[in-house]
C-alpha cells in the first residue's frame, strides 16, 4: 500500500524526505497516503528535543556544535523547524541549510527547512508528523527549533519531551524581557556564549536566571534542582555535553517515574482532539460548500438573514448533505 | 412566538434585560428562542462606539461623564462590556454598577455587566447578539467598553462602528507601549485627564499620538484627519462635546460615503461565518459525541491507534450518526 514504509524503517533519508513532503501536501490523496503511512508506524526510540531562542542568540551555531557532539557519540539527529511567519520572512528559519553546513553534510544528521506556510496549525500538524516519521526512521535525537515569536514555542513543547531555551548573556533587567509563559515550559535554560569577554555576564545571566526559576512551582514529575539554567558556549563547545547529560538525566528520571510516558500519551489524544476539530471545520473548505457560504454570506450582508439563523440553516443543510465531516474524500 | 419582541421594541429596560439574559443562555430550548428573538429584531438606528482604555486612564469616569454629556442631549444610551478575564478578576469590569453610580441611575442610560465567562468566543458572541438587542430597542449611542487584554479590541472593533481609545497623559517614551495594532484600529484617540497639573503633559501627549497616527497609513473611506488625537477631561467635562462632534462627523462622514453600510455587511458575513464554525464544532460537546471522544482519546493515548486515523474514523462515524451539525436540538 505504502512505497515509503520499508525504505523510512529502514532509515532511508531520501525515503525520509518524501514522506515528509509527503505529510505536508494538502492534496487529498496525498492527505489519505499520509494517514495511512503514518497509521503503519511503530513507536521509535527518539528524545524528542524542543529549542526556542530569540533571534542573535546563535540558534543555529548552537544546533550545528550540538548536533555534531551528538553525532561524534554516533547518535543520529534530526532537525525540524516550526515557524509559522516563514513566508512573511521569506524563510528565514533554515530557509537553506548553509546556516548549518557541517551538521548538513554529516551522515548521521537529517536537516528538514521549515515549509512555507502561514498558517500555525498547519505549521504544527506538519512538524507533529514529521517528528514521528524521523523517530519511525530510526532517529535517537530530534530537535525541533523554532523562533520566540506567538504561541509557537507552546506548540513545540505541546510535541516534544524535554523544552531547551537558548538566550544570550544579558544584565539583570532584560531577564524581564522573557515571558513567565516561557520560563514555565522550559526544562532547560542555556545562556549561549558563554566564552571570552561575555563568559562574567553569562555566568551571572546564569545566576540571575536560576533565581528566577527557584521562584517559580516546580513541576510535578520533576527531579530536584530542574528546572535548571547552565552555561554554553556553541563556539567553543563548553558546556555542550553538561547539556546534554542534563537532558538525559531528565529524560531518563521521567522515564523511571512514568511521567514520559504519561506525557507522551497526553500529547497523542490531545493531537486526535485538535485533528478532529480541524477535520470538521474542513467540511466548509469544500467547492459547494464554499458556493453556499458565499451566497448565504451574501444574503447576510444584505441584511436579508440574521447571522445566527443562517447559520443554524446552513447546518442542518450540511447534515443533510452529508458533508460536515472532514475534507472530501479522493 | 416571542413575548420579548414586542417589549422589547417599544424600549422596555426589563424586557430588554431578560433578551440579553437569554442570549447569554448556554441551554439549548434557550438558544433557540434566542435565535428566533434576532432574526425577528429590524435594524436600529444606534451608532455603536467601541471604547478601550488601560486600567488607570479613568475609563468608568469617561464612560459617566460622556453618557451624560450624551443623555443630556436627550439621547439614548446603553453601556455593554466585553471582559474576558471577568471571571478571573471578579468582574472588576462593570462587576456592578457602583462604577457608574449617575449614569446607571439616569432613566435614559442602560448599563449591563460583563458576564463571568471565560471564553473569548462567547463573550463576543453575548456582546454582539446584545449590541443588536440594545438597537432593536431604539438607543441612539452603544458604548461596548473593552479591558486592554489580548484579542479583546480587536473583538470589539470588529462589531462596533466606530473606535475610540483612551489614554492617560504621558512621557513620549510610553508612546511604545500601546500596541501599533491597536493604534491601526483606533479612530479617535483621546488624552483623558487633560485638567489641572496634567494639562500640559496631556497636551504634548495629544501631539506625540498625533503624531504617531500620521505616521501609519490613511485608511480608505475615511476623510483627511482622521485617526485624530484629542484630549479630553471625564472631570471637568472639557473636550467631551469635541470628541462626541468628532465621532459623529467621521461617522456621516462614512454614512454618505458609503464605508458604514460597507462595514456593517462585512461584519454580518464575519459573523455567520464564525457562527457557523462555532456550530460546526459544537457537535463535539453533545454527550453521546464527548463519551465516545473520551474512549477513542483511550485508546489514542494508549498507542492503540494513532491520532490522525482516529480521528478521520470519529469523523466518519459523526457523519453516520448525523451529529455534525451544530448543538442537539431540544
Amino acid at each position: 500500500m505504502n512505497d515509503l514504509l520499508e525504505p523510512l524503517l529502514a532509515g532511508n533519508r531520501r525515503a525520509l524526505s518524501r514522506a515528509i513532503t509527503l505529510v505536508e501536501s494538502s492534496r487529498a490523496d496525498h492527505r489519505q497516503r499520509a494517514i495511512a503511512l503514518l497509521s503503519a508506524l511503530p513507536a521509535g526510540k527518539a528524545l524528542r528535543i524542543g529549542l526556542s531562542g530569540t533571534p542573535g542568540v546563535g540558534k543555529s551555531t548552537f544546533i550545528e556544535a550540538f548536533g555534531k557532539m551528538l553525532t561524534g557519540q554516533g547518535l543520529r539527529v534530526a532537525v525540524l523547524a516550526v515557524d509559522p511567519s516563514s513566508t512573511r520572512s521569506g524563510g528565514s528559519i533554515l530557509g537553506d541549510k548553509t546556516r548549518m553546513e557541517t551538521l548538513s553534510r554529516d551522515p548521521l544528521a537529517f536537516i528538514r527547512p521549515s515549509p512555507s506556510q502561514t498558517q500555525l496549525g498547519g505549521v504544527a500538524r506538519r512538524t507533529r508528523e514529521s517528528i514521528r516519521l524521523c523517530d519511525a526512521a530510526g532517529f535517537d535525537v530530534i530537535l525541533v527549533e523554532t523562533v520566540g515569536v506567538g504561541q509557537s514555542e507552546t506548540l513545540v513543547a505541546e510535541m516534544t519531551d524535554i523544552f531547551v531555551l537558548l538566550l544570550a548573556p544579558a544584565g539583570g533587567d532584560e531577564l524581564q524581557g522573557v515571558k513567565r509563559g516561557i520560563m514555565e515550559i522550559a526544562d532547560l535554560i542555556l545562556i549561549n556564549k558563554a566564552d571570552g569577554e561575555l563568559l562574567t555576564t553569562a555566568r551571572r545571566t546564569v545566576a540571575d536566571y536560576a533565581g528566577a526559576l527557584r521562584l517559580l512551582r516546580k513541576r510535578a514529575g520533576d527531579p530536584e534542582g530542574f528546572p535548571k539554567a547552565l552555561p554554553v558556549s556553541a563556539v567553543t563547545g563548553d558546556g555542550l555535553e553538561k547539556a546534554w547529560e542534563n537532558i538525559r538525566y531528565l529524560a531518563d528520571w521521567r522515564r523511571e517515574n512514568g511521567h514520559f510516558a504519561t506525557h507522551r500519551a497526553r500529547q497523542a489524544r490531545h493531537w486526535f482532539e485538535a485533528e478532529l476539530r480541524a477535520g470538521l471545520l474542513a467540511s466548509l473548505d469544500r467547492p459547494e460548500v464554499r458556493r453556499r457560504m458565499e451566497r448565504v454570506g451574501g444574503q447576510v450582508a444584505a441584511g436579508q438573514a440574521a447571522p445566527e439563523q443562517a447559520a443554524l440553516s446552513f447546518l442542518d443543510w450540511l447534515r443533510e448533505h452529508g458533508a460536515a465531516s472532514g475534507p472530501e474524500k479522493a
